[in-house]
């Protein structure tokens, strides 16, 4: 529930006039101060709803707004509390303040000379938009529309204008429905042979007028009312009615608003950019928004009104020409932009309208921004003192930070290719970023390629270990089947390559060397683009720009450094990431994901030998021609890491991942013997046949895998273990610092890891007695199985740090296969189902980008405090992918986590989000 | 860590001898009262050990014990306390009570005509059985051991003790390592060409004891003590250093036994059963331990020592042959034994001896008995008012009763079936019970067979619902894949027929229609016996004997239906199971599974084509024939449970499951192609082969199924829902009371039951406006999801029931398949693991078998509490296979749910155990 009562600290509503002036509400709430505190702030939009209070404060910041009044919400209130009465003297006290709006502009309401019109608007405390009543053009009659012609000399306008404003006073304080003033257009264009509105004329228009009055006077009984005080007094009547129509109602209930706020309502004059060549409109920003550079940009239009713009008959120029066009008003907009920047400190979006020389400012709002310009403008905002060091590290989002560390497309290519239909269709985003390539669906084949320097985008239908050293040269990958977590998706997260992933539409036939998607075909060779970071897949090539990274860019991850609690980590499995991730700012490797090492192309007959084998001795054979490998792994992230600390997990994943699918397997085997083939050829293919059967799991997930793999199979992390301390003391001989924490995988029951950390404590110590030096480590768990969370008092006996394996925990705490999930049923849990015809969202957010607190969260909790009820002292951090989210990231940070651990690439993301984390808990402590 | 202090509300210990006789200590601690507390018992086991209290309340009981003395534990505490000495006073002290032992029975230590012997033992509060030290036959010297000879006319078994003694004397007295003895034996043994003890004469033992105290005098340096004295002091402070032996040191670490409680020696006179033929020895059971007839039943051996009994030398008389040989002692006997079950209140197994006409009780302690006994002496001894309705319930293994409801093999059968080397291996007991049947591999062959009354075992490597007519028929089931959960086991289980799953020894050659296991081949037709409830398979038949339910079992089970306070209802999906549960006395059907009604022969190719369909048009048709079978299911079920509420569960398991599996449409698919097969044949597998491709899941336990498929495909929820409320329409019409309860499966978030209900009410409403009228119905779900645990608040808001589902629950708490897990790891964690060389348990029970308390338990106690928070009146019930199995019942219990829910042929079992948790609940509330 929304809170429904304002501050009392500021001047109690009673001691205020119900009818402001914009120009006297801002001094009658701040009283002398110059500041305007949010408490002040929040008392004005309860007293005159957010539009009043708005274009009070513009008013007060000394820019020049069409002039106006509000009528206070409590009038509102006192209108429904006596019976849908409007309060004695209300009028009056409107009119007597008009004359302040009309002597300012030397207009009046229904002056026949100099007519002022009005717009009469509602406005609540909490926004409603579209759910209550607006006038426009207030004060038009058969004599004030032909002054208004003669004024702006268009009579078109005029005409149109009145039509307007009589369909839409009618339809608000007659309540004539304004399809019935719709369907006198149509068949007037239909009689005129016009298709469209603009191609009626001054007299069609006038015609028009005529007819809608004739509906007035018949569905009414009166006519349309030519007195403009009694136009007033019916709209602000109006006005007051629709705080309680059906969808003011519906709407507060669904959002939760009190129903006794009541609206208040904001008369403002109307200005005409199109009164003459010293008149206009325009759009402009008070620094660039895609770079971010301090200089006005924008556009504009002589003689014209807002419409005018829009409709994009005529070409605005650039704002920059009415420096010589308009200099005198250039001057003024100039000064105008800077206060207003100045007052809202935030580059602002503003428009304005030029009305023979006299600058308005109608709108201004904080402007949209790059995320380029979004880190240049708080940076530079701090440098001119507009705002300080913690607010300039809000105004950026870090997920934008992202487009600045990856290629991507040039916004105006990727739209013009849209534009000519080349978005082929839209799969997973399963690795961020943009690549362009020619299509080939071998590794072998994007091997050589590359090796000649050709660009190529690998399609397959899944990748499996076997394909990485044709993933490695590739631009990008694109699979047809698998999710975010497929083999595909993970391998090129972690190298930074664009992915899509799980693309259905894409339909391969190996034999032919193509794949058609939606009814268009493409051949071996073609050239695409892809974007990794939305999962877009275009024909043919688009301009990319390369990530560039501004001296902005390092001060504002150097503030970020200076305000953060949690430190940050990279999840990395290779020397080169573990380069990467340094030098993105990394401060430590979170988790090293020791499977990945087993996956590339060299190892895998080492691996695949060690599960083949059919005894102890024979795996330990195998063992003994890995271990080397994954000693030197060991030593170049030792050596990059130099002085930080290396969460290395022990193998993770069940075996029947590093040996050739169950069906392609079955598919091979029996087509051979149909076809009679005898001998080792079958021979060998059936053991394998064999092995994969009996590894084989339902739900794999949830199998032989982690832990209970080392546990069965105590010699395979044994050997990780030796390999892990004869590269830390390698290392160490070369005079660097080394500290790995050793991470045992998927622990639901305290046994499993007392058992397994008892087996490996044994096996390092044997390599240190017998390189007769020590290594200093820790021993910790993944906390990954909701088991484990509830059970953390007990685990964290035998734990020296926890680490949040957020993926796998959210996938067992919902009960979602993430592989299955996405494909099948999240995305309709993301769109909305259908219930009883309308739709309705069954998730927010997905909940393995954006950690579920509600739930996921709740176990984290549990596990936190339980585990620091037996280890104060206990490390606690992240890292699954929720580890490079922001919004996951201030979780981490609520909860009293340590670190957060996520990908290289998302190492400045996590830097940025973790200081403005720290910077809310701070500023909700005040 | 045990409690280590005992009562204080008895004598204060330093009030007490610290020598009491057996025949005083009783006496002292009891004062006057005539029934021992509990409190009292526990005093005495501290003060006497539990040896010592042991005896004395033999002793008190009014039966004739070997007269002896405990030495209090205080002294042994002493006795370190003071830096091993024995405490001043002791030595005189135990003599002199010593003399009532020798008086009582006539009989003096060393002397040289009526020698008495004694046994010295030790006895701590907690039994450290084996750690500490005991000495026989005390009091045998060069004198004694000749007067013994002739007393017993037995010279062999005088010098045998003798010999025995020395080395059982010198070993723990004079630490001389017993292995120097039992060398001298072998020698002599060898020298003698004898091969076995007993073919020793008296006269080589008379030899070996010169050998012996040769040794004695060579390792001690004096001879062995011919002083009866010196050899009781010796041995009662030998016991005192055991206390503090390695072996005991140990023992009390890893059992957490306080170290400074000590033991009390307990000295006791040997009694002869080979004295005459007016002696012997036997051993008896108070009542029948196989039926619980109250009926003295046991053996004896006259004149004989229990050696001999065990040695199996002779063979024993039945005890009822006594009361014609030794009529006064059987007479006594009867007496004795009745007075030892009065005051223990239990059968009692009871070892005696006789000497020369006087009856000893050398050890009582409570009878070991079959399922139909235990049911028979708990409903007798309370008709007898030796026990009252709690206890008698409590008397009862609730287990055991399982026995009672199913076929078995009988017991020596089977023990000589396996004597025979008929047990061929041994898999999952998935289902309990025994069945004898030819073999078959054909579930078509299986139904022709039985139709022409064969007996068939079904032999499968794995079912599927396509075998159903095969299985249903058959008198038992063996997969050679599959676990707990696997289809053969599911179905068999529902269906109360034996099955043994995963029985991976066992090998099929489905060509050649045979199996060979362990190297053994059996064809179809080749009779074999499984049982279910060991997972065993013998090869021929073994005898089986049918379930009786006697009177005392419908007895015992309308106790305990007074006495439990949670509800028991059944797990049932067709008329059949709902109507053995209604004879087993279940109160409602807690869990209706629909699915098992699609996979019924008749209907699967009504639910393939549904499954099929390629739009919703074709999907609603298919659902359109389903219908109203679904609604007779309903009726059928609604009829037999008339009056007691029914939980439907909605569609739960993935689509795939209907449809051939993948690996095999591959293989067929791979082989018609390879052979060059063509046409429509090959096109309707191509076509199947796809959609089982596009449902095909990694991990399917966690994929499209529950109410995500309910979301996803509404139309199918919303068929069963309308055959649900026309059932229930149709039934009440007949005049039967209807409680449908709707629930939705798989929930974890709540806008799933949200939207779900939503949706289904709807369809609902419609049924009951159409029909015009009203169903009493409620909507809840199943909660078997963590996240619906932690969120159990949000979720009470739309449910009026929860029933856990404690089988997906587990798997996603501990991240177990259990298909997987079953065969691949969990075993081993519940065999042990090794670690650095000894085997340790992971788990110390199959978490899928007994609740996990610490772990699943505390996920359910949340939502218990929270669901209770939202919404006071919840309903709370458990559905998972837990629900029958009766320490997870006494969980359910102790968190308040309101019933349990398992399988038909459980509901006594639960019956029992909720009576016995109910019982646990007041007594530890006292």
């Amino acid at each position: 529930m929304m809170s429904t009562t304002g501050s009392t600290q500021t001047k109690k509503s009673t001691d205020l006039k119900r009818v402001l002036l914009f120009a006297d509400a801002y001094k009658a709430f701040q009283g002398d101060s110059k500041e305007l505190s949010d408490a002040t702030r929040a008392a004005m939009k309860e007293y005159l709803g957010g539009k009043g209070a708005g274009l009070a404060e513009m008013t007060a910041s000394g820019v020049n707004v069409p002039p106006g009044l509000t009528i206070a919400t409590s009038v509102c209130r006192e209108y429904h509390e006596q019976g849908q009465k409007v309060p004695a003297g209300l009028f009056d006290q409107v009119l007597e303040q008009l004359k302040h709006v009309e002597s300012t502009l030397d207009r009046k309401l229904g002056d026949l000379e100099k007519p002022l019109l009005l717009s009469v608007r509602s406005g609540a405390k909490f926004s409603m938009p579209g759910m209550m009543d607006t006038i426009l053009n207030l004060g038009l009659n058969d004599k004030t529309v032909e002054s208004l012609a003669k004024l702006t000399n268009n009579p078109r306008f005029a005409w149109d204008s009145y039509r307007r404003f009589i369909q839409m006073y009618c339809n608000v304080v007659l309540d004539i429905h304004k399809d019935k003033f719709e369907d006198i257009l149509d068949d007037k264009k239909d009689d005129l042979g016009i298709k469209n509105d603009p191609d009626l004329t001054a007299e069609h228009l006038k015609d028009l007028v005529k007819e809608y009055k004739e509906l007035v006077l018949k569905q009414h009984g009166k006519p349309f009312p030519q007195d403009t005080n009694e136009q007033l007094t019916g709209a602000i009547e109006a006005v007051f009615r629709s705080w309680n129509n059906n969808r003011a109602i519906y709407y507060r209930n669904l959002n939760k608003i009190d129903h006794n706020l009541g609206t208040a309502v904001t008369i403002q004059a109307m200005v005409f950019g199109n009164l003459d060549d010293q008149s206009g409109t325009g759009v402009c920003f008070t620094r660039n928004p895609s770079t971010g550079e301090k200089l006005l940009y924008g556009e504009y239009l002589v003689n014209a009104q807002g419409e005018d713009v829009v409709a994009g008959t005529r070409t605005p120029k650039k704002i920059s020409e009415m420096a010589k066009e308009m200099p005198k008003v250039y001057e003024e907009l100039l000064a105008t932009v800077g206060k207003l920047e100045k007052h809202y400190k935030d580059m602002q979006d503003i428009e304005f309208t030029v009305e023979h020389e006299r600058l308005f400012i109608l709108q201004t709002r904080t402007g949209k921004r790059t995320a380029a310009a979004a880190v240049k403008l708080a940076v530079d905002m701090n440098n001119e003192k507009i705002i300080g060091v913690n607010e300039a590290l809000s105004r950026v989002e870090p997920m934008q930070l992202n487009q600045l560390l990856l290629p991507s497309f040039m916004p105006k290519d990727k739209d013009k290719a849209k534009a000519e239909g080349r978005l082929l269709t839209t799969g997973l985003n399963a690795s961020p970023g943009a690549a362009i390539g020619i299509i080939t669906f071998d590794p072998n084949e994007s091997e050589k390629l590359a090796a000649k320097n050709e660009k190529v985008i690998l399609v397959r239908i899944e990748t499996c270990p076997d394909d990485i050293h044709g993933i490695v040269p590739a631009q990008g990958v694109i699979t047809t089947r698998g999710g975010m977590t497929s083999h595909a998706a993970v391998v090129a997260r972690g190298m930074g390559k664009p992915c899509v992933a799980g693309c259905e539409a894409v339909k391969i036939d190996m034999q032919k060397q193509e794949f058609t998607v939606n009814g268009k075909t493409f051949k071996k060779g073609d050239t695409i683009s892809i974007d990794g970071s939305t999962g877009e897949i275009f024909s043919g090539a688009i301009a990319t720009h390369e990530p560039e990274f501004s001296s902005e860019f390092t001060t504002l991850l150097n503030w970020a450094d200076k305000v953060r609690v949690l430190q940050v980590r990279a999840n990395a499995d290779t020397p080169e990431d573990a380069h990467t991730a340094r030098e993105f700012g990394a401060e430590g490797i979170g988790l090293c994901r020791t499977e990945h090492m087993f996956m590339s192309q060299d190892r895998l007959p080492a691996v695949q030998e060690m599960i083949m084998a059919t005894n102890l001795e024979e795996r330990k054979a195998a063992l003994a021609k890995l271990l080397p490998m994954q000693r030197e792994d060991f030593k170049g992230i030792f050596r990059e890491m130099k002085g930080l600390p290396v969460t290395i997990r022990l193998l993770d994943p069940p075996l029947h991942e590093f040996l050739p699918k169950l069906e392609t397997l079955i598919e091979e085997v029996s087509t051979m013997r149909a076809k009679g083939t005898k001998g080792p050829q079958l021979r060998e293919k059936e053991v394998m046949l064999q092995k994969v059967h009996e590894l084989h799991e339902s739900n794999p997930m949830m199998g032989l895998r982690g832990c209970r793999l080392g546990l069965v199979y105590p010699e395979i992390n044994k050997m990780q273990v030796q390999a892990i301390f004869e590269a830390a003391i390698a290392v160490k001989k070369e005079g660097l610092e080394v500290f790995p924490e050793i991470m045992i995988p998927l622990v639901g029951h305290v046994n499993e890891l007392k058992m397994a950390r008892t087996v490996l404590e044994g096996a390092a110590k044997e390599v240190m007695d017998r390189e007769k030096t020590t290594v200093d480590y820790k021993f910790g768990t993944m906390i990954e199985i909701p088991r484990a969370c509830v059970t953390a008092d007990e685990i964290a006996e035998h734990a020296e740090f926890f680490s949040f394996g957020t993926n796998d925990l959210t996938q067992m705490t919902f009960g979602y296969s993430r592989d299955d999930a996405e494909g099948k049923f999240l995305n309709r849990y993301l769109e909305g189902i259908d219930v009883n015809g309308t739709k309705h969202k069954v998730l927010e957010s997905n909940p393995f980008e954006v950690l579920d607190r509600n739930g996921v969260g709740k176990l984290m909790k549990i596990a936190v405090e339980y585990g620091l009820q037996t280890r104060p002292d206990l490390k606690l951090g992240i890292c699954g992918e929720h580890g490079g989210e922001p919004s996951s990231i201030a979780f981490a940070h609520q909860i009293g986590l340590a670190y957060v651990s996520c990908s290289p690439f998302r190492v400045p993301v996590a830097r940025l989000a973790a200081a403005q984390a720290a910077i809310q808990t701070v500023e909700s402590d005040k």
